[in-house]
């Protein structure tokens, strides 16, 4: 499918029964594609990556241009300043876009590599090798980037994928979806290996968490907690989600004052609408008097609203009452909930109580205290003596990556190239017959 | 819940929202279990496992006596003799089920091995580290061993689990049961880390298909075709399985004669019904004349019925007319269908459109094509000249397998230990902040 039929299925938009058919005949392109996609060759990846850059580089004018009606039409509807600004490409922007693509085909190929290797007693040679993960799914909102982002994620690891953008960048949307059709185009890979939904119909997202007749392999929802919640309870297929990261930093004694003032103020207020930001501090009983107050004033110097419970509203009069919910909101502002525990097991419990297995941090000097947080904290990412913020691919050195997922099956953690790939045995004999 | 609680329960079998009720209560317990094993140290695993294996055999006049009684009323209401077959235990089955718990005791721990660790340039070091899924839910039919084996094999991967067995074999299961929560009490592990569901009713089996209220982390289904498709369709959670196994060998010019008879009646003959045996011969065209012949002859020898195309035909005159529905049929019999292809791309071409992506198998000298095999064919287990029915976790050296699963999620193949973990990442730094 070229991006000339895109544009022309557009005016006569399907739905109901048409729109469904319309959806699984996508998903069997998709399909299609990945086998193919499944053993292209890394050099042939990677030509197409670089020729996506180049297009979306060639094509900045039209793709702005796309843009600009996209945000006037979401401008035009009142839609509020940090959602437009989302929308909003720029010049950088675009060139950030390409960027992306370029560090994705620097990226070792995730595919063909060897996990495991053993012989058996027989003879029997066994390999563990990487493959991809087939068609995958991408529902998202706002942001175009993720229509690069994605598009190029997947094809790396060897997938097709099927991308449903937000109906108010749609048209941002097809324009950079058209610089990686040209990119896959250029190298002979299968134009079909990245698709993107043609219609604004919500009917759409539906289908796609049907599955789309059993081609898609997984989901990955990108955008705000609603999004995330119908997906993860309406799909039929598995999902890498995570639906909110109500991440947590504690304090534990004894434990470098500065160092857990650095830390605590870069985990809440380096930025506060990612994932990874801290929303609630746990401080130590043994730190009340000694830790609290100054953590709570470096906080509030660096602009951060307090709500606290008893200890911390003591320990300085500008924090406000805490009420049980502050405990499992996710501010993504710079508010933090503030809470005295007394010790590891009672920081834990909280943990395991409030948390969202998203990351959580313990600061201290006790290495012990350190790896039985580490050990018994069941979160995706648990860490020590660092800030939460550290909660991403790019951090990890995975390269891009296409999420977080808090969940436990395949993927937990961030969501990169080789986390979109599966694996299956190759088995080598001279013959051998099992008795 | 001790196993005196459950025999309690049941005099009074819950239904509709009574039933949902405790179901959901048995998955909380389930969960609450889950969070003390992830932390359990695997010396104490090991003194459960040891000491389920004891309680089994000093049970085993009670579990002998207990199947005695589902084999009679099984045998009442007129269960196929293969069916009561499955069902009957006796002293040898009651001693392996022993045996093979103390195997899997013998296993390396699964949990806490560290998969990756890689430094970051700001000095955080990363591990992934293994850790236990949560919790399994088992739905299996007659065989009694699947709650030895499924309990065990959790268990050892640090997951609670809740077994649903079959109605046929419920006493059975729960004298096998109590023989394992004998062992969890002996080493100071929860109870409830191994449940059996207490009712037959089949309502209890769609509770499980929802989650338990989101603390099942995945279903394994053990049983024939219509019980595994019923769950694939049905679960709202992971689903680790295979439908069917329509696993192919395909002899590819050049082969040695004598190897691939062997490989082929091994591959279909050894034991005609298990997953892993072959129900498809493909033959290259460039063997017709020298291998087809002498392959079918083999296989009619060894007691096999062939179904064929006309070339298989015009080679033997006992071979039966194959019709379409022959390439997608499991026999899990002692019949196979043959088939002359064009080549090593039409042999994938058919394993593609009629394989269940199992387990496929090429028989040639042709370092070549067999690689081309390995890369192309889109199988959880491709082997090269060995029989298909390697495909087994035993076989493989993993140990105990759970189940076999096609899906390219989380586990693909033998389902062992290591498959029913999942993983977190540990950073460990120095104070650092993300710039």
């Amino acid at each position: 499918m070229s991006a000339d039929t895109i544009v022309q299925i557009a005016p006569a938009e399907p739905a109901g029964a048409d729109l469904t058919d319309a959806m699984i005949e996508i998903g069997r392109r998709a399909r299609a594609a990945s086998q193919i996609l499944a053993t292209a060759p890394e050099s042939r990846k990677n030509v197409a990556l670089t020729a996506m850059a180049a297009a979306l580089r060639n094509r900045e004018a039209a793709i702005l241009t796309a843009n600009q009606v996209d945000v006037e039409a979401a401008s035009a509807q009142g839609a509020a300043a940090a959602h437009v600004d989302r929308l909003r490409l720029t010049p950088d922007r675009v060139e950030a876009m390409a960027r992306g693509i370029e560090e994705i085909s620097e990226l070792a190929d995730p595919v063909g590599r060897v996990l495991a290797r053993w012989d058996r007693p027989n003879g029997l040679r066994i390999e563990r090798v990487a493959t991809p993960l087939g068609v995958v799914g991408v529902i998202y909102e706002s942001r175009p980037n993720v229509t690069a982002d994605a598009g190029a994620l997947c094809l790396k690891a060897g997938n097709a994928v099927v991308l449903r953008g937000g109906s108010d960048s749609l048209g941002t949307a097809r324009a950079i979806h058209d610089g990686l059709v040209a990119g896959l185009s250029h190298a002979g890979l299968p134009e079909t290996a990245i698709q993107i939904v043609p219609t604004t119909d919500r009917q759409a997202v539906g289908e796609m968490l049907a599955g789309l007749g059993g081609t898609l392999d997984v989901i990955v929802p990108r955008g705000g907690k609603s999004l995330v919640a119908r997906v993860q309870e309406e799909a039929r297929v598995p999902v890498f989600a995570h639906l909110e990261g109500i991440c947590h930093v504690y304090v534990h004694g004894p434990a470098d004052l500065d160092m857990a003032s650095r830390i605590v103020v870069n985990a809440k207020m380096r930025r506060t609408g990612i994932c990874g930001a801290a929303e609630t501090l746990l401080v130590d009983r043994t730190l009340r008097d000694s830790h609290l107050a100054p953590l709570i004033d470096s906080l509030i110097a660096a602009g951060c609203a307090i709500r606290g419970d008893e200890a911390a509203q003591e320990a300085d009069a500008r924090v406000e009452p805490a009420t049980e919910g502050d405990w499992c909101t996710e501010y993504l502002d710079a508010i933090l909930s503030v809470r005295v525990v007394d010790g590891l097991d009672a920081a834990i419990d909280h943990i395991a109580r409030y948390g969202t297995q998203h990351t959580e941090a313990i600061v201290t000097d006790d290495a012990r205290a350190a790896e039985a947080f580490l050990e018994r904290v069941d979160s995706a990412i648990v860490v020590h003596n660092a800030s939460t913020q550290f909660a991403d691919g790019g951090e990890f050195g995975m390269g891009a990556e296409i999420g977080i997922a808090t969940g436990r099956m395949h993927a937990r953690g961030p969501v990169g190239v080789e986390q979109l790939t599966s694996f299956k045995y190759r088995v080598r004999g001279s013959g051998q017959t099992r008795p």
